[in-house]
């Protein structure tokens, strides 16, 4: 066989054309000093072109036909596959008539990824409230995403930070909502899944994933509830006989202290805040947001349109970098694994 | 009228004999020539000297009658008011033979306090299924210290780092029982006694609350929980009415990040891990608990009895060393505070 090909571009989905996601997408790519993952953006390079003299950012846009173009473009100009809007985007006003153009650029990210014409799929933040107006019927992003790909499982969300990674086994519903979601099953089949790409993607031999209580002091033996004991042990011992390097359950509060980040590769936590306020505590500007359980990579900034702030060059690239390099490095993992089956 | 006296010196209590309690009252007392707050231990003399010796610290125990004799003896050695053991405490093994002595200590150091022959209660930890199997029959430590102090509303708990102040609306009670016994009222209640001691204990003029929400993205707008909308906000309007500045309901996530932490002076949470979480992670070893609504200052550290590293000389003074320093600078408010109010 031969040697595996270099890894081709990320496609970048153009996001709420009102939010920040044009924005971050230009600084991004004049940090490609700093070694930033190469990228097409899929979205209109009139409204980029012209965000970017308004911004006093100099980057040239070029439009390419295909992400075969785009890697040879990068060092010079930011490659667009050209996706117009239906109507010139304002900073910080959504417009539903831009909407089939948001998702044309995630369908259109998913088929070249899925085609292995890019790399990965890294998604701009999208405004669901105007998508919806505008006719989409999916939870989400993440939702849809799997439907496009037509995943096997359930998708799972991981949030990575430099000091901390974590994976919350509910995740957008009321807290009142949280035990009725919570089994045995479900933290069984998330921590499976996360610990499949820890290996996988993250290329850790043999991790280790902590796993939280859900009560105070994980409900100090049964007196501040009884789910650790007749849901998350289980769970435990399950994933244990799987031979995943699962442990606790553990108070959720000193989890994510510096001593204890360093015992697990990965927390798997019982709802979407126990997960998110330390990710977000400790790392607010680097989190990335994972989807596992996709047949590609995707990644997305920890963060969402910031319309408050679009259009004023206030933005901060950092969590959109931060997505791109980390869909690189798990796109190249499984590329070089796929390599090593092809040639075993 | 006189110039207010100097302050009395703090009383603590021994905690759990078996735990850590005795190890970081030598380790503060070593600390002095940082400034520790003047303290005197309720304790057993003869267990601690030889706790000392055990550990190779260099701390001369000097058995005093009264906390009037301690300030002159504190450069010299640590003063400690007598309080004989039962048996001999064993690091790591808990002895319900010693409970009475361990409720005494607590009794003794607010009776002092209570006379104002002590400035504040620094409660060292307690192992309370020990205490329980001999017969002691409160929830717990905080709920106990009310009762003896004849407590007009409810304890509430503040939890206190270099970085973050915290007050958990609702404490140690199961996850599925936050939302029976979550209210408007007990938001108001609690909000109330945190900005009042805000203004009192920690000397903040016109104090910010900021309230957090109880869902994902605070609810994202109803989408995701309505207790934002039908609870906490109306808690909000009402703390506002009543001249305190609330502001929330804000999703957790995003609350404890350095930015965020700026815009106010302590965080008014709606369970125990969304309290506990940010500030564990932020200050570990700084944490320290006050205990607001008694008619004296209580602080202690924020850990536990630390069973599992009694007797190794492991145990870090640190979170000690910050409750005495805390204890002071409350009780020199108050007591400032008093004296002004006497010559007005």
């Amino acid at each position: 066989m031969a040697k595996p090909p270099s890894l081709a571009p990320l496609a970048l989905s153009m996001g709420e054309p009102a939010g920040i996601g044009g924005e971050i997408a230009l600084k991004a790519w004049l940090a490609r000093a700093r070694g930033v993952a190469p990228f097409v953006a899929i979205d209109d390079p009139e409204r980029l072109s012209a965000l970017a003299r308004r911004l006093g950012l100099e980057v040239p846009v070029r439009t390419v036909a295909g992400p075969e173009e785009a890697a040879g473009a990068f060092a010079e100009a930011l490659p667009v596959l050209a996706l117009p809007l239906a109507r010139p985007a304002r900073p910080g006003r959504p417009d539903p008539a831009n909407a089939p153009a948001v998702i044309a650029a995630i369908d259109r990210a998913v088929a070249l990824t899925l085609a292995g014409r890019a790399a990965a799929v890294v998604t701009n933040p999208i405004q669901k409230k105007t998508l919806i107006e505008a006719g989409f019927a999916h939870p989400g992003h993440t939702e849809y995403l799997a439907e496009l790909a037509k995943a096997a499982g359930p998708p799972v969300m991981m949030l990575v930070g430099p000091s901390l990674r974590v994976v919350p086994v509910t995740v957008h519903i009321p807290l009142a909502r949280v035990l009725a979601e919570l089994s045995t099953d479900s933290i069984v089949t998330k921590g499976r899944i996360a610990a499949r790409a820890l290996e996988v993607d993250f290329g850790i031999a043999a991790p280790r994933l902590a796993v939280s209580g859900l009560n105070p002091h994980a409900g100090e033996e049964g007196t501040m509830g009884r789910e650790e004991i007749e849901m998350i042990a289980p769970a435990i011992a399950e994933l244990a006989r799987q031979g995943i390097r699962a442990f606790g359950p553990l108070p959720a509060d000193t989890l994510f202290t510096e001593a204890a980040r360093r015992t697990f590769d990965a927390a798997l936590c019982m709802y979407h805040d126990q997960a998110l306020i330390p990710l977000k505590t400790l790392d607010f500007e680097r989190g990335v947001n994972v989807t596992l359980g996709l047949p590609f990579v995707r990644t997305s900034p920890d963060h969402g349109t910031a319309l408050d702030i679009a259009g004023t060059g206030r933005a901060s690239a950092e969590s959109l970098i931060a997505a791109l390099d980390l869909a690189r490095e798990m796109a190249a993992r499984r590329q070089a694994r796929a390599a090593r089956a092809g040639l075993a």
